[in-house]
């Protein structure tokens, strides 16, 4: 019983605070983006993908359990890819390209918002720190990733030029890698959330993830929606990017 | 030429101070272990087999450079192993078993002497956060292993009863996956320690790590052959073992 309200719990708060909530999200997926703002978001999603091995390799760190990194390392496998081939992150290089951008100038991270990029620090930080429950549950945002990269897809391929199936290749790939790691992520943390103290960890966790998912997007709305760009970040028309 | 003079001293750290010196492995390669002390030995380097895939997880998860992630990897590769047949991990629990220990209580770390324990931790710290120059200039005690596996083998299976290819895989199998190791990292520290001061700082990283190694021999020495078992150490007999 406690398990199934757990898990309501946890769908719950995807339902109510997942980045597909934001409009931004909207708004790209709706076709209202002006080439600038996908650019910019292609810029700024770099460092969210460039998070993730490194945050994945923090939780190995402190995992005194060989079973489970071995489990958890082919996250990293998928991100990182091989030496040749690359990977997760080599395909959203494609998607940079696609758009007109620089690949090499989005994989320096240069230009990216200094709230994505204290969003990003913040996420590997988190998973190097708080006890492995929440490390392990602040990684199920993936329950909710395969419904926004469908819609994703869908929409991005309808409105805009630059969208086909090597440019998108990133999502594609993503919609089997992801419901795999997350029925690993999701059974963990319903067997290790025993007591109510940890479920409300878990729960902490998830809202974390939300958080920082958010906290990238209305960055990105504020500097390219908005037009208030930080010194620093890439303005539109960069010659470098 | 400074690379020449700085390969030469990181060299030099290892003809001095790395743990082949030490008179523990001179009594066990040289056949003179009780089999007590051989699986005092068994027991206790399980922490730094433990701890090698966390160290290395500890490296990745501060690397920013994807290039570099996808040569680390196959070193957590190389000790977790996969799901299903474990890595360098499940071979060092060959050994246990061959020298007649309970593999489940030498993977429980239960009976690790203490001093062991923080040596071990100590590396992951190191490599978690010292400047990765120096992060990667601690793995390069690899350029002397090898050897010492090789002294190893030859030792063991001409003074003791236990060894054979099985229970010696863990170490047969090192002698190819070292030197690809160190051919990588030597490279990297030699083309990024370009000043005197970080030539210093790789130098101090190798005699971290020669010390990290020696002192758990140190540990064992007194423990097992001075007879100065600590509380809650293993003590030869013991059931659970």
């Amino acid at each position: 019983m406690s398990r199934d309200s757990l898990e309501a719990r946890l769908r719950a708060i995807g339902a109510e605070r997942y980045h597909d909530k934001h409009p931004f999200h909207h708004k790209l997926h709706g076709g209202d983006c002006t080439p600038d703002q996908v650019r910019a978001w292609v810029i700024n999603r770099w460092a969210y993908q460039a998070a993730i091995p490194m945050k994945d390799a923090a939780f190995m760190s402190r995992c005194t359990d060989p079973d489970i990194r071995r489990e958890w390392r082919s996250r990293i496998e998928d991100h990182d890819g091989g030496i040749d081939e690359g990977g997760g992150l080599r395909r959203w290089l494609k998607l940079a390209e696609a758009v007109g951008l620089n690949p090499d100038y989005v994989a320096s991270g240069v230009g990216i918002l200094p709230a994505t990029r204290f969003a990003c620090e913040a996420y590997v930080h988190y998973v190097r720190e708080k006890p492995l429950l929440q490390a392990v549950a602040s990684s199920l945002t993936e329950l909710f990733a395969p419904k926004i990269h469908e819609n994703r897809i869908e929409g991005l391929l309808k409105h805009y030029d630059f969208a086909n199936l090597v440019s998108l290749s990133y999502f594609r790939k993503r919609l089997t890698e992801a419901p795999k790691d997350v029925a690993y992520g999701l059974k963990w943390v319903l067997d290790h959330a025993d007591t109510p103290e940890k479920e409300d960890m878990a729960c902490e966790a998830l809202l974390f993830k939300t958080d920082m998912l958010w906290a990238q997007l209305d960055a990105l709305w504020s500097a390219y929606v908005d037009g208030h760009v930080p010194p620093g970040a890439w303005q539109p028309g960069d010659s470098m990017a």
